[in-house]
């Protein structure tokens, strides 16, 4: 059984959804990574979402780039909510990869994050607040996390005043 | 009670989120409209997201243009699911507002579905799938919402067969 | 029997591929037109590919807007080559159809035409040129057809030597 | 007391604040550097602006890169004229925060300049020349910072008719 | 004497500019409309920042469309705050003058605001806001501006509440 | 005997042309008009450029849309100045052309003017001005051309100063 | 004798174009390169044409940068089908060729492939499916071709379930 | 007395002003080369435009990056013919550029050209064809230089028969 499942359509992308397996590994939330193509291999992309299903998984997180069809591909194959994340790539900075995930025809929806990392880090925490629905703990988590991001932010900023920002930053590097 | 609160920047957006509020309707989803804008009454906007969460709303639709900070406004005020959803303007045809809502920075999700009426719509259809995690009722509603659809391309495919392309653009005219 | 296969996602998209069907019309060139959505009815997608290769197609026309990603799904299910076909929306204009059509990963090809009904005319002339790899025939129908191109481009810039461009714009009007 | 507040969402931003940090000391003008995060900390966002009110500060620089809500966020906490810079980011290099800074809504006006270090300098001057409507001796400086400004392309249009482009630019290296 | 001056391209800005005009009178500051153009009349430019000058302005904004270079050669021109507005062309929907007024290199700052008629109103809006800074009186009458801007949204909020979505977006057609 | 050739890729272009036309009509400079597609008659833009360089020809104008390859290819046969007009399309705009034109590869310059009309009519001007050189009469016409700019810009202020923003925007409509 | 023509605009771009090669190798299809460029050497483009046809080619592969006009050049010298790869330049990365290539007017196809490296590939891949139709010998490599690529994307995804995201990551580093 | 003025915004420019530089020097065509800014010394422009027109110049290029206002106010101080060239920024890539030197509005034009290194080589190509019309000893090297860059394309071609591409490529690194 596992709560979430993670497709990327190359295994190049893995080093990017790292980000995404850190915040479920924070939040204790069971997830399951496959590599698996919307176009090389889509018997497998629908055999990963059939098994999703059968764990008890709640949400889908797809991740590609350029013409990337994995999102919509895997919205298509289930009722589940489905995250895309779309990828950079060289030429043209990851604008590809956002338009074929965003840009949904009506009936099949994606939600859809950031382009990269931070999109990565932003489907998992998309993926345990729509899991949170109803799940008190989860929520209670989700509070916790959000007020250490606010602690964190002000602890930077008390460190702001009182070092100035020259050596702030001299300090960073 | 309700399952979906929708906030729209402007009453100006609300002939758009007509598509949102029939898809819940036809999936007898109850939610509650509210035009609150991120700028303009931001708390307003904590009000009605404080409301939600009281009356046990299970996801946030937010919608806007331009410089659309509201979903991203919505979604640091809560933990719940929040589903942005980018309109249309006139100069630059809801680039500007698709880029404010989708490239939010790490910590604070909000899934992004496509630019206006289609996005509209599919929002209505993500929030029903959140809200089936874990309610099989609502699941089986949305696949036979998807063999609906499957239905009504077959249907327009036979009656192409039948007719011929030319016969068939003339009669939709 | 029939040589090329049209697949559009939505029969809205009709009206511009009826460009198409003309051209294949005027080459005498036989062709099937389906409605089949890559997320809607992904079956019927294979299964008018089947239908193709059984029925000896050389080519795949797909046409699609916005996330468009019908032509590379039909590009996994066979190996006769496929034509992308991107088509406008109102938002963007068809810069996302046209990403999310040529952008296709390494190992699937779709070979891209232009935006719209040009590109709908193009992807039948570009049908043909396939077809016509030994096959004479149609190689000097299509030579005529770049002959009658010429000369029509030729008429008007005799008419046009005639009337000077005041009359002749006016005239045209 | 203190005469412009600059806020950015992350300490990350800081290098590039130091440009404005900088032109701000060589006009003598007092300034406070805050980290506060529009979505990760939205009460000191609204707690600065407040100080900088009861500070007497007469302009808020407001620096953000991705979807940047802040400088809008800002500007809709107060009625102090709030100037917004779009900062770069990996993917989409700032087209993204441009946009999500510039189009603000009606009634809600952010004074937008350039995208990375070049606007975070030009803030500053901005700033400079708000604070010397009705201050004479600002005003000068103002006047001299350009006459400067003006002296050093001289100086380097002298140098380059002396040495010529190409030992101009080997000495340059 | 007029405290804002107003500097458009060319005269077919003006029904643009009426938005700025309309909320300049709401807030009786007095300001002064030029059609001068930094291409075709650079003198009449100087000429007309000069007079604003002596006539105790205390903002300029100025408004062009395409490769829109009046509000940087205005900036250029004098030390006293430049607010740009980026007008809409046909062929590219105004990112042409966007980029050519918000990208100024270092040294000559532009406030740039958003493209069209909404930056013509919220340059007003700016204005004001610099004007007010060490002005109480025009200050109140910003808080009470937007105080108006929120009791609007409130308003229809309210309506929206008592009518629904169907008969509020029918009434408003 | 002509001192421009103008060439445009199809007869449609020719409305947008006229503009050229007309300012090289009141400037006296003899020209030629040319239907000639660098795809479907490549041979004509050959021979084109050959009779205008019999001609006495100084320069050459070349406008074309979409994937505009002609004033290329026009540079690429003749050593004269040519200068290249981006025409829009419906799909994007025009800056499919302005980037096919002014994009060229090292060895064969294109000058390059606006997308559609108001590059048509620069087109002229900037022929003027290169025929100009060296030829005083010919300045003498450019400057007093430029002064009528101004002079026209001179009216409309004059009149916007007697009538004030309304009564002139009501007047023009 | 050969089967592909492979025309490149500059022998700087022949690194990407071995790509294309080494496909066409492993499938054992003959080709020619040629290095022609449609604006330095329009002849020796016309000639490698008709060689290609002369020799029996049954696709033409043009590949270029920036305003790239060659692959229409090429489509308009012969009516065999003709595919176009848009190479990468570093101020605007690749859009410009892309545009340039793909929004061919009518009459003149050229089918698109991806911007740079990936598209280098699949135009081989296309040109294979191309030559494929009618040659059963040549659609079995093809399907093998795609059995070999499902099966390393397979074998990837068995390391992953068995070393887990870190340590894959690793690993590949 | 000298044939070409070069304006360069910033002595930064300079290294890229080099290719322009560099292809006068080889026709012998005479330049001076001035760095003066449209923004920060706009006196020097003017003052510079001036010397150019006593010294007989028959063209002027200027190079400008971001909001590029320096060709076309070069533009509108002079009738001579004005060749623009954008260059290239760190965020936008030299697009910012490109608009607000292209776009300009009717009645000054500016031939503008490929964005940064090439497009410095292209506008000294452009100005030696400008400068040889009517003068039949620079269009015979105009010819010549033509001949030479076929010929090196030919070289090229040539070696990569004899090595092929793995040789030709690695010979190359």
């Amino acid at each position: 059984m596992y709560s979430v499942l993670i497709i990327v359509g190359s295994d190049s992308d893995l080093p990017v959804i790292e980000n995404t397996a850190k915040i479920l590994d924070d939040f204790q939330v069971k997830y399951k990574i496959r590599v698996a193509s919307a176009h090389r291999t889509p018997d497998k992309v629908k055999a990963s979402v059939r098994d999703a299903e059968k764990n008890g998984a709640g949400v889908i997180i797809a991740a590609a780039g350029m013409a990337a069809a994995l999102p919509g591909v895997v919205a298509a194959e289930t009722v589940l909510p489905v995250i895309g994340v779309p990828l950079e790539s060289k030429a043209i900075g990851g604008i590809d990869a956002l338009l074929s995930i965003v840009q949904m025809p009506k009936g099949i929806p994606v939600g859809t994050v950031a382009i990269g990392k931070t999109g990565a880090a932003n489907a998992a925490l998309l993926a345990v607040r729509i899991l949170a629905v109803g799940n008190p703990g989860l929520s209670k988590k989700l509070e916790a996390y959000r007020k250490k991001m606010a602690s964190s932010v002000e602890e930077k900023d008390s460190r702001l005043q009182k070092l100035g920002i020259k050596k702030y930053v001299l300090e960073k590097q």
